[in-house]
């Protein structure tokens, strides 16, 4: 096994190696916002920062466990771009990885944020604007549905969690590499809508409009609310039109990622439909 | 402070009492099976049971921590209607409770299930059949949705995850109680679906009919595969229509709730537009 050895010489050991305290750290909102990095882990959320061309900082394997050959593969591939690579024992692999089996391959990735002044819509398209969204379940998995949708962007406003945190990264299933992301706040938003003349469509129960029957003027921003409050007043009054979700049952609202994936899926619908 | 002087006397203090005992058994499911009762936490849960008429067999409160007048008359209902009562310290509580600040009010209801024998779908009508559903927050999460859609009953087959699991009830806001639940296997949900006529469609990322164009006859079963390995071959096999979501990204599938809630929100929308 050449790799094996060839790593070994430089076989990181200890929890208490410079470069494990960063990534063990980057699992804190606090350390990701200060260094701009977070981590990502298993070699198929590595394979996907490649494919999407991420700007990887640091590849760290654990030899022993590595035994996937395309996650071997792609830890070259990265160092062929330029991250560096940092070789563990099985035993701080441990240490890293939140998984119960790791497979060996983790990664330090550059946050990628766009401002919203560069971001353009173009004439047929949508994004999602998510207004203070609480749970990083709910915000990856948000994610991996507007890359199936074919979502522009997504912007959050206010003080939303982080797309970044683990439980987001795993729920996106990769679309944190092919959705652009944008942090803004609502009087930004507001002013980059009504510049560019973008229509912004609410979610709210007890609006007049059918989510299915409603006119939908293109390009467009869907603005859904937190998953305890919905829209704020404020956030409503940015729309351009509220549209309703009907419910037949005793629950009071829809969960918020279901929610978001039944209007995200009409406007593509209308997309794909040409309405 | 009535209330608090008239439990003194009873209160259990300590979390060696059999009936406390036998509530935090109920966090692990083979307690559940073997007694055929689940766990719920907060006034809001238990007031949804109320309101639904679940077999309740025993609140638990803390009035130290029961403040909420609403919860106060909830339990007493509850006994009125049968149901026995612990008094419990508020540490007792704290190590009853799931919540980093419970409010005071647990309860321990009878699971109800039916007998697919017995389930019978009007004229009109769609249900929800799921194959080896393995993650109890979507399970609760697309009860609450098929609540809201209105879905007849929710059939879960082969190997599923437990909808009384602590996750699966807490994503469910409720639903857990609307929803008429069925255990069976494939094979005798086959069974039924032929000898009444229900058809079958099932959801599969190769399926030639796109699911915003697919015929659908009613009534009709919706059968979802499991969130790793989607439907079998014999799931598939059950199925007289196959139907697919598009996506236009680069995710392989969706989040098994986003998908089910789309497909049951079509369901429902061709009940709403007699189509």
């Amino acid at each position: 096994m050449p790799m094996r050895s060839r790593a070994s010489p430089d076989l990181v050991t200890s929890l208490q190696n410079p470069a494990v305290k960063q990534i063990r750290a980057l699992s804190e909102r606090k350390a990701r916002e200060e260094t701009g990095l977070f981590f990502i882990d298993g070699v198929r959320m590595v394979t996907e920062a490649a494919h999407a061309e991420a700007d990887v900082e640091l590849v760290v394997a654990a030899p022993e466990l590595l035994t996937d050959p395309r996650g071997q593969d792609v830890a070259r591939e990265l160092v062929r771009r330029g991250a560096r690579r940092v070789d563990v024992t099985a035993s701080v692999m441990l240490g890293i990885s939140r998984r119960a089996n790791p497979k060996g391959l983790v990664a330090v990735v550059h946050q990628r944020w766009i401002s919203i002044d560069d971001l353009v819509l173009g004439p047929d398209r949508f994004a999602l604007a998510l207004a203070g969204i609480a749970d990083p379940g709910n915000l990856g998995t948000i994610l991996r549905t507007c890359d199936a949708a074919g979502a522009s962007a997504v912007l959050l406003l206010g003080s939303a969690t982080d797309p970044h945190h683990p439980t987001a990264l795993s729920a996106s299933t990769g679309a944190i590499f092919s959705q652009s992301l944008v942090r803004t706040t609502l009087h930004h938003f507001t002013a980059w809508t009504r510049e560019r003349g973008y229509a912004v469509v609410g979610s709210a129960p007890d609006a007049d409009r059918d989510y299915r029957a409603a006119p939908y003027a293109r390009p467009l921003v869907l603005l859904m609310g937190n998953e305890s409050v919905g829209l704020s007043e404020a956030e409503r009054a940015a729309c351009d039109l509220l549209v309703r979700i009907p419910m037949a049952g005793r629950v009071e609202s829809l969960n918020l990622a279901v929610a978001t994936g039944l209007l995200l899926y009409e406007l593509f619908d209308r997309v794909r439909t040409h309405r």
